[in-house]
């Protein structure tokens, strides 16, 4: 079969490898329908993370079970599946309580030697816990939409729960990248009043009206801080989504919250961000967030695809065959694209 | 009038100062019946914070107004009071929100110059915002009780509030000095149906268990954090409360915690400890608290100290006429006595 391997800074190939099979009882096998390129690919792909070359790539797909274990009992071969962008094995405390992302029988696709998802198929571990199956019959217009729940529409909404977002909130959006437009998304869902969307690109800020925002600063910095302000009569806002990762993003982030307010934080801390606690103190802003547990959104999310009601799609502007994967990343890197569907 | 004045690393002087008088039409004057020495006035004790030379200290007191401003409506000469660690106007957006610790005319008692509570007599900013009235005939042998709201039960409270404590709540109490204790008496209060209270003393770990901690860690550093997660299933408590600041305690919380629980935090961080956000992220766990508005809890924990169902006043093991408020100092810094009470 055929995946995608990265073998160092802006070297992606789509490589002969193994076929997935099942090796241990619980896992499955599942034939890649739909994958796509997440903003934390290009960390690896910028050289800004490690990757041993040759490593398989790619964490969000769906596609159709083809084989299962022996002990896989609520899955068989023919079924379509979604599968977070972690494995986790469904029965372990952390689980149970609905946080998937600590599993420690868990994993990302992609990590380590686990399969990526930008490929032909891939091994699901503990496939009873991971996938999520969809009903009979879905229209192939809503995979884009489903797909974007594997991650980013996951993630966004683990940064709208994180800051205690609810009807009537106004939350200060930080980051225009696919997470962070989920996040509005996200927001408005959970009946957030004003969702103040910040971010430099006009294409993006239009997407971000499009999923609710009801303002846009474009400003960065103390200047996007000053202007949140003015929008909130001079307080910040009690609910901050920081979908970015940077010190820069998260001195904005706490600029932009209300004392006493929750940032919601999702991005990942790659620059491991010096938090500035003696403020934080003074302020009384709380920080929650995390590596989102997508696998425990899945369900409630999906039903709200397959209803019509939920449509996070809008974050896919281009999409490439699997042997054009490499100009997907290309195109990301460059910002000519926001999110790239690889289709193999 | 008499008042304590802090002139240099334990240099602690009872002085002649002027006497406290109505400034502004806000104001009222407080004379103290009852003080306190608190943990964070060792700061100042120890040279760790300066202070200047000849500056007043103590902001824990209760009282009898014996003058008012004419901006004053809700109180007159000759109501008893609480005054919590903090003015606020009690009328701007963070009043109104119940963060009266974020009030922009606020401030702390003895801070720059401001009057400090160890005297004879205080004058009190904003008299309606921050004063709570006691009523009439309160028993003096519930004054000390009521002594501890002003700044320790509520600051306990708040480290619980802020970490989500509820019935059934297993939690964590990092630190044993008074906040640390009253944080267990307002875990259990809360319902927590287990509070582990970590601290190396026996004589405080049985104010803990008075206060309704079920188990006692003695151990610091690592082994506290490896019996905490012996005593939960080797998971950690969903809810800790970090009563110290130090990098070490927060080290001991953060180990301490459960992945995706929630760390109350009220130990002022005099050390600006280091979080370690990537492993904040990995593991899901916030962080919130801050400096708590003691007023906004003030009515509520009176009610309760005054039925006979609230009594912190464990947490005093020693009292000194005023005269002697440096030998309470020497006591507290040298560990021979908890906390001090001041009678002017």
């Amino acid at each position: 079969m055929r995946a995608t391997t990265i073998h160092g800074p802006k070297d992606i190939r789509v490589e002969e490898v193994p076929d997935a099979a099942v090796r241990h009882p619980g896992d499955a096998v599942v034939r890649v329908e739909l994958a796509c390129i997440c903003g934390s690919d290009l960390w690896g792909y910028r050289g800004v993370s490690q990757r041993v070359p040759g490593q398989r790539i790619g964490h969000e797909f769906l596609g159709e079970v083809v084989d299962v274990g022996t002990g896989v009992t609520s899955l068989r071969a023919g079924d379509r599946v979604l599968a977070p962008f972690a494995w986790s094995d469904g029965t372990c405390p952390h689980c149970a309580a609905g946080l998937q992302s600590s599993c420690p029988d868990g994993g990302i696709w992609g990590t380590g030697a686990a399969d990526g998802g930008q490929g032909e198929a891939v091994r699901v571990p503990f496939a009873d816990g991971t996938l999520v199956r969809l009903p009979e019959g879905v229209d192939d217009a809503l995979l884009p939409a489903l797909l974007a729940l594997t991650d980013v529409m996951g993630t966004g909404h683990h940064a709208a729960v994180a800051a205690g977002v609810g009807p009537g909130s106004t939350v200060v959006v930080v980051g225009d990248g696919a997470v962070g437009l989920c996040a509005v998304l996200a927001a408005k869902r959970l009946g957030a009043e004003r969702v103040i969307a910040l971010g430099r690109h006009a294409d993006r800020a239009a997407v971000a009206r499009r999923f609710g925002a009801t303002d846009h600063v474009p400003e960065r910095g103390d200047e996007a801080v000053a202007r949140v302000r003015e929008l909130t009569g001079g307080l910040g806002a009690p609910a901050v989504l920081e979908c970015v990762g940077t010190d820069q993003s998260w001195r904005t982030a706490i600029g932009a919250a209300r004392d006493g307010g929750r940032i919601g934080y999702v991005g990942i801390p790659h620059e491991a961000p010096h938090l500035p606690l003696r403020e934080l103190f003074e302020r009384n802003v709380s920080v929650a967030g995390g590596v989102a547990p997508a696998r425990a959104y899945l369900p409630e999310l999906m039903a709200e695809v397959l209803a019509g009601e939920l449509d996070p799609s809008p974050v896919f502007d281009q999409e490439v065959p699997l042997a054009d994967v490499a100009a997907g990343y290309a195109a990301m890197d460059e910002r000519r694209a926001l999110k790239v569907v690889v289709r193999p």
